[in-house]
């Protein structure tokens, strides 16, 4: 008889067992396990995603939404989706590796150009006398008198944590010493002459916080080099592919912000524990960090209150640079270090998209640029040169183009095809790391669907042509099959269905309108655009020749378009490196004016016409 | 057979219970079980204080420090000291009420002027107007636009504490709030029209950090209204009633630092509920604290580094003034609320005695003046008017006027002899609360010492005359016996030990030859002093006369003296309801000149005459 009070839930084939309470869903356990299931849905059965096989042990039988995502023979081999399903006793479960979010591409590196160092923190060698009965000033002051006499720093402060820190430091070091100095504030002191001389200068950590992928780099302060680069996905995902499931799950259950914040902070301890360790660091080198986000990520990552931000008129709690100290994220580093977040723009518009813009220089750019960061959310700024403000919006382009809500959609994963073309042969296509194919990532879809649509598989609305070879009734409707269960790593069929093509056509419709109101609403023609720079993982993967030819992008020379790669989180390191980096990132949201799609008077009719194909 | 893992100890007659691993002492018992038992030696045999009643159950034998404290009256009796007896077995201790620290005398009050309110923190009404599509402004942005338009206040900033509340806030009260400002910082946000008017006015703690003793005060910031005031014992004493036992275990013992801290946190986080509580106040209202104490306790408050500080030549971590935020102590005050710390000035003088220099107006006296505040370490300041700077030292007088080291000392607590006279009929005291005396505080044994002296029972040299009647041999030679047994509280003869007289006339003795060094550095006679203002409890309680019958104090008219209470905690009140007089106070510290006594070329010969009494 099972136990009725605790039941076991074994993964395989990471070989994980966990106990779970009657009632909890494989989901509950997956968390639980720490294994992190793809679930872009937040766990609500609306996405199809976190598919699993049960090997072993009675569940729950199968709902509705399982019955639409699954087809009968997966439901006969033992598929289910992990959210719906309850285990009824102790059970056994295959992972496949399409649902899990592990060994996701992450790309932290940007093209753009580097910056000559200016930091806000400066190191400041120092030799003191010892006290004596004849001169029993107390620790700081007998700092303070050295930096004002050695260094002309009269003034200086110091908080707790740092004084907290210094007497023993003073002693241990003999007096000889490296202090990191910000604004007029200490903030660390450090031996000055430790077996590693590494260990006196002082480390920056720049992080661009995204959605679904964490980027961080460790930058040396003085001479602007990147040390040390390492990425993770987001932890928050489990709770959700979209910012808004989570900013829900946050303000409804208790403690769920704390929860939520704690789950990322721990990511981000993580990583710079990874990037000390690769580079030989000690923490108490650790003097800035620079953390960028878009407007949910960073209320998540402090904590802020989420309620209001979840829905219209979705207004953030403080969009001002914020600067806390790095223990309040519970970041080892130097004692009196703080975390700068830069300043947002408004809605969703984050930090990231300012220092997107900062790290491409589109507020200095001479030419009419646009500024396109493509996700879940996806931000764009408009450059008119002479100007002095940018204009920017955000529309909700959906996770589509991540792999959500497309029936073998998956993240830029071991894999993933992300390449198609249509040769003389057919369909051909290419997958990360030249891997069995077990799904279709951003890029790949929009290749797929540029081919469909040229070689007339798809009519300008969109809708599947019966008639076209490949092209079937499969367990949802039409649907096209790219790749045969034979050739994937996955043993399915590969397949775009008929509603794939329809959340494709939501998501760059809702990019195309975004784009032609923020033409529109600044009376540029599209041609005139001189520069597109796009940004970010899907923007620089994706081939810009599709792009144009579903619509996505206005049809220009493919020369005007750069894809810059990360250059969010070059704009961190920026503005680490760089004080007048940091004005200009502030200046960036200041002199940006935030433009509401909603209240856009053309707005629904713009989106009803940008969800079609363009003439051919 | 008794149980080898675990012992029981149980404590009347309060009746608790606590186990205990076999080798603790009664004294660690006690401290797990929350009881206070007096101890100024931190639990090192050396003060005799924690003298308890074994009533069954078995322990180790009596060891030397017993047998010198405790008579063979009173060991076969059962008592014995707390941090010397080990039980073998399940125990149970009676607890005599002498050997308790609750109930004692507390002082918050003092007889100073009070202050014209000019407080750092200000309050501002605003009205707001919700966010809506058309205007998707931040909270933060929109709180900061109400107050630069209605209150021409632009520019102000909030950290994160403040934002995390501020979202709900706003809609909680409607959009109609009274914000909190400090410094160009907002602090809290506060609906403005609560059921309870009261709740939108700012409040301040000030507080008295003693060593024995806590004084806080709930002031209203506006007014300078003082609100509530309440004390309670220093949780640290079961450490060690001397500043060096406290901070030797801080530094000995892994996480001293953080128990020692943590007791007296939570000691002040109780105050302040209990001030909250007796005026209806709101924890959020707290917008600003004051704590002022000595160096040591403003060490261990804080967590800082104690090694340096325990040990010549006794330099503090940090002498400058601090501002925490409150949450770095634990208390839950308005989000943004900072706690000042004022500045100290050297060795052990720190932030109360310039509080009570500030709130008695040495600084401004037009009067020669000594300021003294009597304690373990006694602080004695000096001003000479038209000179820029007061010269400040500490002396090392011991805890002897506060009942420590002296056979039946005690501090001021109900039943203690706090004055004594002889008249015709003989040697007569009164208690405090007229109860049966179980003791003498500090007053009482100066009393007793100058009656005395006064009536020849003492030589010059502090010698007791054996042929002097109530003078007789006792367990630990020539003693005084004040009370007998049969009218005590105790049921104990109350004397005054060869040994007592001596331990005062090392405190007096440090404190005379303070007082005169001070004015020998100065060049000025005693008799030049115009006024002599004391401050703190022993010194609001002590009979001036008795003070200068045993030399303590030079022999100068009654009216020159000024008992003037608790002017620590009255200092700390300024600083929070006064910009000014909390710029006064870094400005004290500043022009203080610290004299370390021990490299004064004549000191110890002045020690050495100081500890005899005066020519009568």
């Amino acid at each position: 008889m099972p136990n009725p009070s605790s039941l076991e839930v074994e993964f395989q084939p990471v070989g994980k067992r966990v106990s779970l309470p009657p009632g909890a869903t494989l989901l509950d356990a997956a968390r639980q396990a720490g294994i992190d299931l793809t679930c872009a849905c937040g766990g609500e059965g609306n996405c199809g995603q976190c598919r699993v096989m049960l090997l072993s042990g009675p569940a729950s039988d199968p709902d509705v939404d399982e019955k639409f995502y699954l087809t009968a023979a997966e439901l006969e081999k033992g598929f289910r989706l992990a959210c719906r399903a309850t285990p009824l006793g102790d059970v056994r479960v295959h992972l496949p590796k399409e649902s899990l979010i592990t060994g996701q591409r992450l790309q932290v590196e940007s093209n753009l150009r580097s910056l000559p160092p200016d930091p806000l923190i400066r190191a400041f060698p120092l030799t003191l006398e010892p006290p004596t009965l004849h001169d029993t000033r107390s620790d700081l002051s007998c700092l303070l008198d050295g930096l004002a006499q050695q260094h002309g720093l009269p003034g200086l402060t110091a908080g707790t944590a740092v004084i907290r820190a210094l007497s023993p430091a003073l002693r241990a070091a003999g007096w000889r010493i490296s202090t990191f100095v910000r604004n007029g504030e200490i903030i660390a002191v450090l031996p000055r002459d430790p077996a590693n001389g590494f260990a006196a200068r002082p480390l920056g950590l720049a992080l661009d916080l995204g959605t679904t992928k964490i980027a961080a780099m460790l930058v040396d302060l003085e001479s602007g080099e990147t040390l040390a680069a390492a990425g993770a996905p987001n932890p928050q995902i489990s709770y959700g592919e979209d910012v808004i499931s989570r900013l829900n799950f946050a303000y409804r259950h208790p403690g769920g912000s704390l929860q939520m914040a704690e789950l990322v902070r721990q990511a981000i301890r993580d990583l710079l524990g990874e990037l000390l360790q690769q580079t030989g660091g000690q923490p108490e080198q650790v003097a800035d960090a620079c953390i960028v986000g878009n407007t949910a990520m960073i209320h998540l990552l402090l904590g802020f209150p989420t309620r209001q931000l979840a829905a219209a008129p979705y207004v953030s709690a403080a969009s001002q640079p914020l600067d806390l100290p790095g223990r309040e994220l519970g970041l080892w580093m130097a004692p009196g270090a703080r975390v700068h977040i830069p300043p947002s723009i408004g809605g969703f518009i984050g930090s990231d998209h300012v220092a997107m813009v900062l790290a491409s220089d589109l507020d200095q750019s001479d030419l009419v640029s646009l500024g396109l960061d493509i996700g879940t959310n996806t931000e764009i700024s408009l450059r008119l040169p002479g100007q002095p403000e940018l204009t920017a919006l955000s529309c909700a382009s959906g996770p589509a183009f991540e792999g959500a809500h497309i029936q073998d959609g998956m993240r830029a994963a071991s894999g993933a095809i992300e390449k198609v073309r249509q040769t003389s042969a057919g369909f051909e296509y290419t997958t990360i790391d030249d891997e069995l194919a077990v799904g279709l990532c951003g890029s790949g879809i929009l290749d797929a669907l540029a081919e469909l649509y040229r070689g007339d598989w798809l009519t300008q609305n969109g809708r599947l042509r019966r008639e076209q070879p490949g092209v079937r009734v499969g367990g949802n409707g039409l649907e096209f099959l790219l790749a045969q269960a034979g050739r994937t790593g996955s043993g399915r069929d590969i397949v775009i269905t008929q509603h794939d093509v329809n959340e494709i056509q939501l998501a760059k419709g809702a990019i195309q309108a975004g784009l032609n109101i923020l033409l529109e609403s600044a009376s540029v023609s599209p041609e005139r655009v001189q520069e597109v720079v796009v940004a970010g993982a899907f923007g620089s993967f994706l081939n810009i020749q599709s792009a144009i030819e579903i619509g996505l992008f206005p049809r220009l020379p493919n020369a005007r378009y750069r894809q810059v790669g990360n250059a969010a989180a070059l704009g961190a390191k920026w503005i680490l490196i760089s004080r007048s980096a940091r004005a200009r990132a502030i200046q960036i949201a200041a002199d940006t004016r935030y433009l509401e799609l909603t209240t856009y008077p053309r707005f629904n009719r713009q989106f009803a016409l940008a969800m079609l194909f363009p003439e051919k």
